[in-house]
């Protein structure tokens, strides 16, 4: 390929990211320098052997930037003592020569000491300043981050395996941060030639924000998992003890883990942690319209836990639907008569199949379990992105609220029996309010009917739309 | 941030809208003018608390619109009184000042009446039409729609929370309707400095398409939905009185009640609703084949039910996925022998594994399933676009079609027994044709059977490749 | 809509894909004139009735190309004889006309014929090379290639159905090929106009790469494919012999038959293949390791076959969560006392719920797929694209190895039992070391154990960092 303004390019380094960077470029007719502290032509030869040899070459770091035109890509690792290096080497050459033409550093390294303050970007344009001391020179030394958020692979996948997802789907684009706005200009333009949608993401300040994202692991999910898998644990303890508490007939410890089934057992707990997890999700909505309500008008912010919660709605629902998925399979294997025998007809000549009441309870839970499939599938951000704000709505609300009330049907079709059962025992009142399927019901319920109240009741309903559509109260203007 | 050319945005309303698009721009080194009925810097300041306070103010709005520069975003409650006197206020304005310069008005609102005839966009430059006499002052005023189909939360997310997903991928681009090219083009301008990909969707008038878009709920799903969840009630329905009229053996209605199974009732009608419903979705290619060998060319329009029901393929598919998930999970909870006796060896000892019929069953319905889930996934836009024709066509017609025989073969083996039986029945012819399973087969394997000659019947596929290739047949120039 | 640079488009060819192009530039307010052997605007008047008649017209292939402007879209058969004819047509037009303009073809066709060594595009360059003599005119004719990678369907969506994924998501970016810098600008250009992002691919002779990458059907899938499938195959094969040469007992080839389920073997088979396939993924990782460490240096290239390897971990990995689906299925069959007698306990009044074994093993299992579903669902680009590396890595390998390891535990609790059976059998040696289950945790363990060593024991892993970070060690400087 041969652009009409084809250009020299400038990589400093010969690792993974500096062949990928020199691919993209390389890939669309532009000329490649290398910088390396030992220069190796013939590695790179073997490297970009699908490129024409007279458009690479590699030189020693100072006589790459001495050749270079004015965009230097630097791919080297981001250790202190590297970079000060590096920083020494060009600030000498700068010092030596009289005349300078302006250079634009890219800077594409990740965060990685936890204790640094400034960006590795803002580090490199430092060592500058500390060791020129002509501002006319400094000035014509401008570092700029970007490529930082793209591997080197998805950099040269494109040209590598041009698939149709590579070449006619835009992957990714390439925010760029630094203090000159030419600078930014000019990579942004460059950037664009090669089929790379670059952005202005400010100043070289906001490159830490940058580094930062690259360095976090899944810093949204912590606390939602923290809280998911603690109430996990925490209902498999308590369930574990409440039926040993509370059993059908006194029995000693011996007797009851003799009895006890693992996996009936983290069933029970899987079910109960779905239901009170999901109804936790939709009990932030309930909490904020109370907040609403109470200052009058939605121009004051939430205290930051309930907006912490609310923010972390998504993450607690698929944790749901995680632990929703694993009830829902191991549901699969404990609904058989070796397992519920009261669930099963007792024939003269066997077992026979599910009572009404089990029937009931294994169509809902399957109703419910797919209607959470359908609003956990709206997170994916292709088919969430896709949906209008009222489609969002429709799937996050109404499905949603459905699923919790065909939950809580389908939980309470185990505790209340709808099929005539001649039952010989008689139980205390104290046993059956302590059955977990019964406990498992509480929080929901109340949630469901909450939910209800502020939507149907209405001179709360109305209030909340007025509130909502930008009316400061009364109550408010009292404050 | 401090962008080089620095704009000052005026912004009408102080809402979630106001807010999240004020800070969009002062994150990038804008300034923000607000106009509010009631000005309240101190809301402000608490909402924009991450931002230098110098770079935006709040004032009345008509001291907003006098301090504006070009570009004001109009984000007030989209009611008809409301914009009404938002007109009249700057109506007023220009009329009495006599020097004006050119101002965009980007409305963002959504369309919600829906008798209304005109976007909310339109009704806006109308009631300027209306106000103003002079042209001169008219022609400055330039009414744009623009950012409504974009909320207030995906606006302001890439930089409240910096993952990687919200900087480095496209979330949104956003479509800009108006009458003055040079307009649009600035709005576009400005949004490629801050990131946002804009593009020109046309004049104002096509702004009510841009309203109407983000305002239906699943249009397309509707009348499949309909047809499918329809189609399954139906069958619930008959199926339930052929076993009642066509039994095994004489019954009466309370004997039959008391035998049924609701559980065993519904996989059954599941099972058959997929099946036949699959095979209405690849029928709608044979009905199509059909007209264009009757045109005998591809140039003439399909009548608009035929056009219809080709584009409602992929939603229609999807709910026998649906239909078929159900029916999955709940095949799970009655295969065994306490529901299918004659599935299982009856051995001396008790009841025995499953019959090579029933193992068969099971192993076919698995595959047929995993075929099913591989065609969904093909709907989801990050899968399906990254498929290029060849291998879209391969996923959706010839895996479409393995799963639809496929799922021939799983019902096929509950009716055709291959193993030795020993019945002591001697079943009528009548009994023996209104079996569910076998109803279940004939319109399968009948669009089997086309979708075979029209692939493979050389005389007629080799016309339909010509047809298609856009040769013109004769029966055509008859015509 | 009328744009301010209104332009007169030319499309040869009245097919789907020249009336998808029509509309395209019709919606955004330009004209278009078809050129067709068979001109019938009756025809292009019902299928574009949405459009102004005034925008569009049809005539003959020569009076289209004297009336176009500069951009000329040939969307008709690219086969050779009528490309032939096509240029013939124009050419005769050029030599007999004196002043000429620049103009622009864009040829959109795919790659069909597999001997072809050079592109359609090419082709009709040449074409166009061989039948005109003077340069100064063959000059003024730049054949470009584009759109060959967005089909008909996709173009016109976004205006037949505006809805909010086709309107405010971007589906699609177009390459463009050609040898003139400013033909390809312009066409860029003039496809920003209407909403689609159009980049610089490169020279005319990349557009067989173009060509190529939609005829080709799922080409990375193949090898793995063959392996995943082939593996079960054998594995069904060996597993099938070897439980009838070391059976617990003496049988005869018809007695074992007898005895055989076809189900029960198959998901033996599943289980055994899922985990091994697994292993298999993750064994690249340690043999590319070893190459490192033997290198001393990650500057020198793997051998091509470990690089297919390590490239074809994803295909692989998602083949064997397609068999492990399976697996997961079928096992939901079988885990009753039906199939596994021996998992359940034996009670005086019939068979008793599973042991602790059986619990754990269902447990584990579910735990195992989990993971791999969390693991197989981040290969959807939209949420893969969306994690950054450090997040990635931890799901792919992390979770990966968890996966695996619970795998491997969830196979060994089938073989070593944990609870106390008083097992009337004596089992020779040779039985219990040729169990399947036993066999099946070789790989998998060495896998897991390998893994570990280069984690964790220090000489290795320090010497494996120093090179990753680019050092160059001295057994790779003595050779």
């Amino acid at each position: 390929m041969s652009p009409a303004n084809r250009e020299k390019i400038t990589v400093i380094g010969t690792g993974n990211y500096a062949i990928s960077i020199s691919k993209l470029f390389l890939h669309h007719g532009h000329e490649v320098i290398f910088g390396s502290r030992n220069p190796n032509l013939n590695y790179l030869k073997q490297n970009l052997s699908e490129f024409n040899e007279r458009n690479f070459n590699v030189f020693s770091i100072e006589d790459a930037w001495m050749q270079s035109e004015s965009i230097i890509f630097l791919a080297i690792l981001a250790d202190e003592a590297i970079y000060e290096n590096f920083a020494e080497k060009i600030c000498q050459l700068l010092s030596r020569s009289n005349k300078q033409t302006s250079k634009i550093i890219v800077e594409i390294s990740n965060w990685t000491d936890k204790n640094q303050q400034i960006s590795n970007a803002e580090r490199l344009q430092n060592l500058f300043k500390d060791k020129l001391d002509e501002k006319s020179i400094l000035s014509k030394i401008n570092v700029i981050k970007a490529f930082n958020l793209i591997n080197a692979y998805s950099l040269s996948n494109p040209f590598e395996s041009p698939t149709k997802a590579n070449l006619a789907n835009l992957e990714f684009r390439v925010p760029v941060a630094g203090d000159s706005e030419q600078a930014k200009q000019k990579l942004i333009d460059l950037c664009a030639q090669v089929g790379i949608l670059a952005y202005n993401y400010g100043d070289l300040q906001d490159s830490l924000q940058l580094e930062k994202t690259n360095s976090t692991t899944f810093s949204e999910w912590k606390i939602p998992s923290l809280i998911s898998f603690g109430f996990l644990a925490f209902n498999f303890i308590w369930v574990f003890l409440i039926y040993f508490y509370f059993p059908k007939k006194p029995q000693s410890f011996s007797e009851y883990l003799a009895d006890f089934s693992l996996l009936s057992h983290t069933n029970k707990v899987l079910g109960f942690t779905t239901l009170n997890l999901l109804a936790f999700v939709y009990f932030a909505y309930v909490i904020a319209s109370i907040f609403q309500l109470k200052y009058g008008t939605k121009y004051q912010k939430f205290p930051s836990w309930l907006d912490n919660w609310l923010k972390s709605r998504k993450q607690l629902g698929l944790l749901a639907f995680l632990i929703g998925t694993f009830h829902a399979i191991a549901s699969l294997f404990v609904t058989n008569p070796q397992y519920l025998k009261d669930w099963h007809y007792k024939l003269s000549n066997g077992v026979g199949r599910m009572t009404l009441n089990g029937e009931l309870n294994i169509l809902t839970g399957i109703t419910a379990y797919l209607l959470m499939i359908i609003v956990a599938l709206t997170s994916i951000n292709s088919i969430g992105n896709s949906l209008n704000w009222s489609e969002w709505r429709f799937v996050q609300s109404k499905m949603g609220i459905s699923c919790l009330t065909m939950g809580l049907v389908h939980d309470a079709l185990m505790y209340f029996r709808i099929y005539n059962e001649k039952d010989e025992n008689n139980y205390s009142l104290v046993y059956l309010v302590t059955r977990v399927k019964l406990i498992a019901i509480y929080f929901p319920l109340m949630v469901l009917i909450s939910r209800f109240i502020l939507a149907y009741c209405t001179p709360i309903s109305r209030r909340l739309e007025l509130i909502r559509n930008g009316s400061v109260t009364c109550n408010q203007k009292e404050n």
